[in-house]
């Protein structure tokens, strides 16, 4: 069946959300959101294309920071409306310079923080 | 620093998404959506508890399939608007009983299902 972005499931902003995990690990380093364009731009280019919600804008990953995500699989879930992209990220995902977005863990009551910026 | 739920950031219908990732392979499962009590409850019980939109109450996942999700590590993202639950899984995670709800990948421009139903 040919693929088409308008037949997944977005909300009532027209976003669908997207979970980015790096495909030679399985390490899951951040979730953003697409909308239809997105999606289609992601495929068609290769680069993982997110739409900002803060800047209401188009948002290549990487572009200013050159911390991109080359795709490698896209992939969907039963309902449509959620997004698995496995990439191949350079560098920190994060905007703190961590490799993932998700440093942070819950032990034991506690936040503990368990990654630590990546040196430039 | 004391994790308290009401810290993280919810959406305006008072919710945060959360991925739930297999724990001993990386594998992720699904995502769904959790409320501050449907957090604290999985933080509480350690069986992870979402919360079910489509019929407005807690989803204690398994609870009736049997296919229950063992909270292994709880984590939240760089903007606290995403969870992150490490997880032992039972069985099937998604209910058309594929180990992942992400089943069905998009390549050369055709979805292709890339995961079968478990057997029961």
């Amino acid at each position: 069946m040919t693929f088409d972005p308008a037949t997944l499931v977005y909300d009532d902003r027209g976003l669908i959300p997207c979970i980015a995990q790096e495909a030679a690990t399985g390490e899951v380093l951040m979730m953003a959101w697409m909308n239809a364009e997105s999606v289609a731009r992601t495929l068609e280019t290769g680069r993982v294309t997110y739409w900002s919600r803060s800047r209401a804008a188009f948002w290549v990953k990487g572009e200013s920071s050159g911390h991109v995500q080359a795709l490698i699989e896209l992939r969907l879930d039963c309902d449509r409306d959620c997004l698995l992209a496995l990439v191949e990220q350079q560098g920190p995902a994060c905007h703190t310079n961590r490799r993932s977005c998700f440093y942070t863990a819950v032990r034991n009551g506690a936040e503990v923080e368990i990654m630590a910026p990546v040196e430039d």
